[in-house]
């Protein structure tokens, strides 16, 4: 078992040296400098995390669905009954979600894993059982996880992340289940941006006006039960998730310092993913070097986390799913950056004329 | 040989009921409403243009690219040497160019035609001469073509259409290769949409500011003389698309009706393919049922011709290449909003639990 710490200390940045070579090999290829956009700093980013040039195609992708549930469903933020959490586990297993769908498309296995589901799940394949309790406390009163909890949700996800690494994934996506995540995904990027919660809180799968205003309220709360009113950065990031985060927050967390730890590219999805990279990089500033934001949601919180962590998404078709159903759908993005960084030829070996002074 | 005017005359609308068919199906499936943004209108517009709910998954795709020289050129337009459009059909028949790499990535074949280049292409696999002209004519003092040569071209690009369609492929990609191509695409989404020179002429492959003054000056030149300058829909389409487009986007127009007319959908690239559409919808209105835009380039005329077709592009990265890139990379997103409709559980047969009213 390897712990967060040996993660932690494993965790290299960019290597500017390969990033550079990156950047200067894509200017002989035969296209325009520059023509294919943000994709050019994607095969930069890549090739920089990996430390080599050309970096490695991220093929195949492995998908994690993490799935927990969460005290504060209790607060009505949600349209949803809790059980959805179970009976979605339940749909992902039988390869029924949309996540299934678009793992196919893109050829990503999926693996879901119960780090917080308020039920016991029957044995599956495909499932992993990494329960660490059976869903959160109410944020809104009181810390939603112990640091204990926190840590041990971390790990988790750092094993996961290990496990599909050594079954032969060369690219993580990260994905999540848990009715009422996006509130503690609000209370994270409050929490870790010093945004207020008016600016964070989204509808999430869809809420009314009412369900909406008792949302922020419930967000604002949270902050100022959890002493977490005080700015960014003024409680330890380690307490900060553990105050607001969800199990599968955290596990996200660990999946993002886990795939960065052994150099293999993490795609994020959408708020829920965003918000956990805020505690993963507040925990390991490095660690962003290793992840390409697949897409941008509608809700609010995300751009403004995304913002934070200085990333650019690939996908911006306001899907407001999560599942990692954006982060699956970024993955041939980036493994276009990728590849042609390998397979095209340069203006000197193609024979083709350069553009003219 | 099915002439341009068979073929406008088999082009059908969408099918209002296959698509009202695909809306309601696609708000049983396990998520919320709306949950997949612009995907479900994809998945929604796939149906009515095959009139068949759910839609076809429109796999595997072909990309055509239309390669062709321009007589303006000789305007100094683009910085780039008029033998760059041969020298890259090499490079495509190679595999070398960012086109093949994309194709791989999305499993997509590559089938290169000549429509207009100015020299003769030696014979290889994966080329289709069926050239017009070595060239157009100067656009900026005179029609760039005859409306025969215009009809050629399309009927050329009609041609390929039903021979990739008959080969197996069940989406087609737009693609094209033609240095001084932007200052056609423009003139010609100046004279479609009847927008000024000045609002549609961008850097193309990357110009300066001088050149890109006098590209601006060419395209305002090019109306007048033309007698283009007196408001879009003054002049018929195929005068228009005559005067002052490329053989390349003549052969696209048609590709794109071709595609229409055996309700197979088309992935249209940048703004060559979105100026060439115009030409397609002021022929057939509804050709643009059975598009999809792939992406929005860098390109100012391209969100205006994109806008004018009514087309959300999916992917928004600032590529400026061409070749069919970013309508290639659309391809996985437009087969994921269909492969929903087919392999994603409604609640009913999930036993998820709905949201609460």
């Amino acid at each position: 078992m390897i712990t967060l710490e040996q993660t932690i200390a494993a965790i290299l940045p960019c290597d500017p040296g390969a990033a550079a070579e990156a950047r200067a090999h894509q200017d002989r290829l035969t296209k325009p400098r520059g023509a294919l956009g943000a994709l050019e700093e994607v095969a930069v980013r890549l090739a920089g995390a990996a430390a080599v040039s050309p970096p490695p195609i991220p093929a195949p992708a492995a998908l994690a669905i993490f799935a927990a549930d969460h005290g504060v469903h209790a607060q009505g933020v949600s349209p949803w009954p809790q059980e959805v959490t179970q009976q979605m586990v339940g749909n992902f297993l039988a390869g029924g979600a949309v996540a299934n769908a678009f793992a196919a498309q893109v050829g990503a296995t999926v693996r879901v894993v119960d780090v917080g589901v308020a039920a016991d799940l029957p044995p599956a394949p495909g499932l992993t059982v990494s329960k660490v309790a059976y869903g959160t406390a109410d944020l809104s009163r009181g810390p939603a996880m112990t640091v204990e909890q926190a840590v041990a949700a971390l790990e988790a996800g750092i094993a996961v992340a290990r496990e599909l690494v050594e079954q032969g994934a060369r690219c993580l996506v990260t994905g999540d289940m848990g009715i009422a995540n996006t509130t503690a995904s609000a209370a994270l990027v409050s929490a870790f941006t010093g945004r207020d919660a008016a600016e964070v809180t989204g509808r999430g799968t869809g809420v009314d006006d009412e369900t909406l205003a008792r949302k922020v309220e419930v967000v604002r709360r949270a902050l100022r039960v959890n002493g977490l009113d005080g700015g960014a950065g003024a409680v330890p990031a380690l307490e900060t998730l553990a105050a607001v985060g969800g199990l599968e927050h955290a596990a996200i967390a660990g999946f993002v310092l886990g795939g960065a730890s052994l150099r293999v590219p993490v795609i994020l999805d959408g708020v829920i993913a965003g918000s956990a990279a805020l505690a993963a990089a507040a925990l390991a500033p490095a660690a962003v070097d290793h992840c390409v934001a697949g897409h941008r949601s509608a809700e609010p919180g995300h751009a403004l986390a995304l913002a934070h962590l200085g990333l650019r998404p690939l996908v911006e078709l306001e899907l407001r799913l999560g599942e990692g159903t954006g982060g699956l759908l970024a993955h041939p993005l980036v493994c276009a950056a990728a590849r042609v960084m390998h397979e095209v030829a340069t203006f000197d070996s193609a024979g083709v004329s350069e553009k003219e002074a």
